[in-house]
């Protein structure tokens, strides 16, 4: 089975961006019927996509040449729930959305959330260690995932679904699945810690003069809303100026620099209102913002959503404005967005929008640069300049995204030789034919 | 030199604790000098035993027949802290209390806190991932640790000391290292990541009519206090005897068969009172909580820290009280104390006491039994018993307190054939000559 029809030939990924080809797709319902697909491929060299949602932006989830899909789609049974823990256990193809569903309707929350919920699987969630909204809060999933089962090269079940919060016996194999790609095991069945559902939320929406009152209005906001605080996202003017033209929503704050979102999520309406409202008093009357009065709070969920989609759908309006070059690093807080200004000024009138938006919280900074259509030229100019940039600044050259096709030869900058060489010998200790999503993560030269 | 001077034959560990023996002691003061002695050590088969601060209960940092100790004591260098981000880079054998009054001084706390503190190094904590006193607030170090310096078996230095909260750039190597309790390598760095300092702490302690009180006021809890709740620890009516008895500490409430220490770290003294107050208003009016009156509530440091010792001493109290065997383990919660109650029949009159007290927020019980002096035939009469018992409940038979030397053997109680398979290839391929902390963490016989 063709997987995209008509674009089944195996260097179509270019030059736009990763664009698949395989004949078979195999939806297995059970980890058994994983286990026994990849012994047989394993017996016979051949190579195996493992494929969540399909949501990833640098082509992990893709095949490349011919490999087999190994779809998670058909595996989206919730195990159990433990209403006292908080503890999920779930098939890896349950889809975000709908287990944030569930566990919202036992007063609970899944500890991540991110715009692609609505299509991408928790299995798929781990196995690129999905960062996304709800990370300042409840951080990592090398912290919250607290059990993994997987499935070897060889078709090896490996049982590691332990739902206990602490478990100190031998080295925790788990965390080796997180985040690595579908290239070390096949994810199929997930336990994970969801903490419990705040009872009040209020998103506030600000505008700032200048980078640095967005950084000491960060500082002001961990002080002062302290435990509270669980979204501190930011975009800057020429987002909001994407956003208002090709999705039409309407700004809710004056004219800025930047704009911010402010999120906090506990357990008492009232203490988190008093919260909220003298963190507001105090930056507004310090000048640090511009604009945040009450058209720009939410308490309740309606508007609290139209607030976050000038936030989360930044990606549809740049899309609507063009060929995207899409970068996702972590860099220290403080230089977060010369990287953007530094690029803009590189660029010049090559590129349309050069924009900078992210979890400034957690010092992940978005960077995209739309255009007509697709240059290499123009990405020569970018790559390795975004990365030697990053590098420079002992940043992370994915943050959140990972390295999939596009960028594994970039992952020397961020990773030394020994750990590249580890990385390496991992890869062939466990997947010693090198079946598992072949062409990813890894750099192509040894 | 002789590391214990009198006690210095292979076997001597035996019966009553690990007690161990080495002819050499290093103390180097750089990553660049561990370097050099493992790569020595490597090419000349010499075997090495990591050593922190040595407060291990399961004999891990204790050198078993001839190693050569490396201890970190001298490497206690503070490398960086960033008071925007709370991230913290040091060397390995800084001792975690220092850290703890460094990070203080500047407005943050040290995301973990145990008995040990004025000990322990960092380094340790790291490579046994200690859990302790507020795990249930700021989770595992798999989430808060950010990055590590490791020497490896050759000297090669692996630099993963990134100090960045996102990062997913290829596997997390760090991850391997955390919890294998030198047996992988050497830390020699440790970046992590410190919240911001409360600026209210209340502690209340409490009692209980019996177990299923405990939950349901745990329960009630996590609802009432929310974001707030930094602890919840329990101890039952035996280790209050015991702390009373050999420490001549005053119990503040009335005997009762459980006694809860539950405390809030939150960033608003008026708010977090109130919370704690109308916590404490329902579950002494529902029968909950027998007694948790004014006297039992502190919100003052000094206070807090008589109530908190109550809990804390209670392994000072037991080694007053005889020879102690030591469990701990995690289970389903609702199960923790049957645990207890089950071992107090077995072991009847044999046993001068059976207690169970611990992390009930995390389902982590220690399981203590003190007797007059160590039976081995007493021994056989609780092992593999408690294993078998906690791998009924699939439970993990060290929560915290890793394998070490005297509990590897139980491995298998918790993880299953191929997991500790492919933990002795992940062993074989990073310290393939066996040098590093031989005889610790995997089982004897393969």
């Amino acid at each position: 089975m063709c997987w995209v029809p008509g674009n089944c030939c195996p260097l179509c990924w270019l030059p736009t961006s990763v664009i698949g080809c395989s004949k078979v797709l195999l939806r297995p319902r059970t980890s058994e019927e994983v286990s026994r697909i990849l012994r047989y491929c394993h017996e016979r060299n051949l190579a195996v996509n493992p494929q969540g949602g399909n949501t990833g932006l640098v082509g992990g989830s893709v095949p490349v040449f011919d490999e087999i899909i190994l779809s998670t789609a058909l595996m989206n049974q919730v195990t159990s729930f433990n209403s006292v823990s908080g503890i999920l256990t779930c098939q890896a193809g349950c889809v975000l959305e709908g287990l944030s569903r569930y566990v919202q309707e036992r007063d609970f929350v899944m500890p991540l959330d991110l715009g692609a919920k609505g299509s991408c699987h928790i299995g798929g969630n781990v196995a690129t260690n999905a960062g996304g909204l709800r990370f300042l809060r409840y951080g990592s999933l090398h912290g919250t995932v607290l059990g993994l089962e997987v499935v070897l090269a060889d078709g090896t079940v490996l049982d590691c679904l332990t739902s206990l919060r602490k478990d100190n016996t031998g080295y925790d194999l788990k965390q080796l699945f997180i985040g690595s790609e579908g290239t070390l095991g096949v994810i199929t069945a997930v336990s994970i810690l969801c903490p419990p559902r705040p009872k009040a939320v209020n998103v506030a929406f600000l505008g700032c003069p200048g980078f640095a009152e967005v950084l000491q209005t960060f500082s002001t906001c961990r002080g002062m809303l302290g435990e509270i605080l669980s979204a501190f996202e930011f975009m800057d003017a020429e987002c909001m100026q994407l956003v208002q033209q090709h999705l039409h929503l309407a700004s809710p704050v004056q004219e800025s620099a930047f704009y911010l979102l402010v999120e906090t999520s506990g357990s008492s309406t009232g203490h988190d209102a008093e919260k909220l409202g003298c963190f507001l008093e105090q930056v507004l009357g310090s000048g640090l913002v511009t604009d945040g009065t009450d058209g720009t709070v939410a308490t309740d969920e309606s508007k609290a959503q139209a607030l976050w989609a000038l936030r989360e759908r930044i990606t549809e309006a740049l899309s609507g404005d063009g060929y995207v070059y899409k970068y996702d690093v972590s860099l220290p807080v403080e230089r977060l967005y010369d990287l953007v200004t530094d690029l803009r000024a590189r660029l010049g009138s090559q590129a349309r929008h050069v924009v900078g938006y992210g979890h400034l919280g957690d010092g992940n900074l978005h960077l995209n640069v739309t255009v007509d259509a697709f240059s290499a030229a123009l990405l020569d100019t970018m790559e390795p300049y975004v990365y030697a940039w990053t590098a420079g600044q002992r940043g992370s050259i994915s943050a959140e995204h990972g390295l999939g096709f596009r960028k594994r030869d970039a992952l020397r900058y961020s990773k030394p030789p020994p750990a590249v060489r580890l990385m390496q010998q991992l890869k062939a200790l466990l997947d010693p034919k090198g079946i598992l999503n072949p062409y990813k993560l890894l750099p192509t030269q040894a």
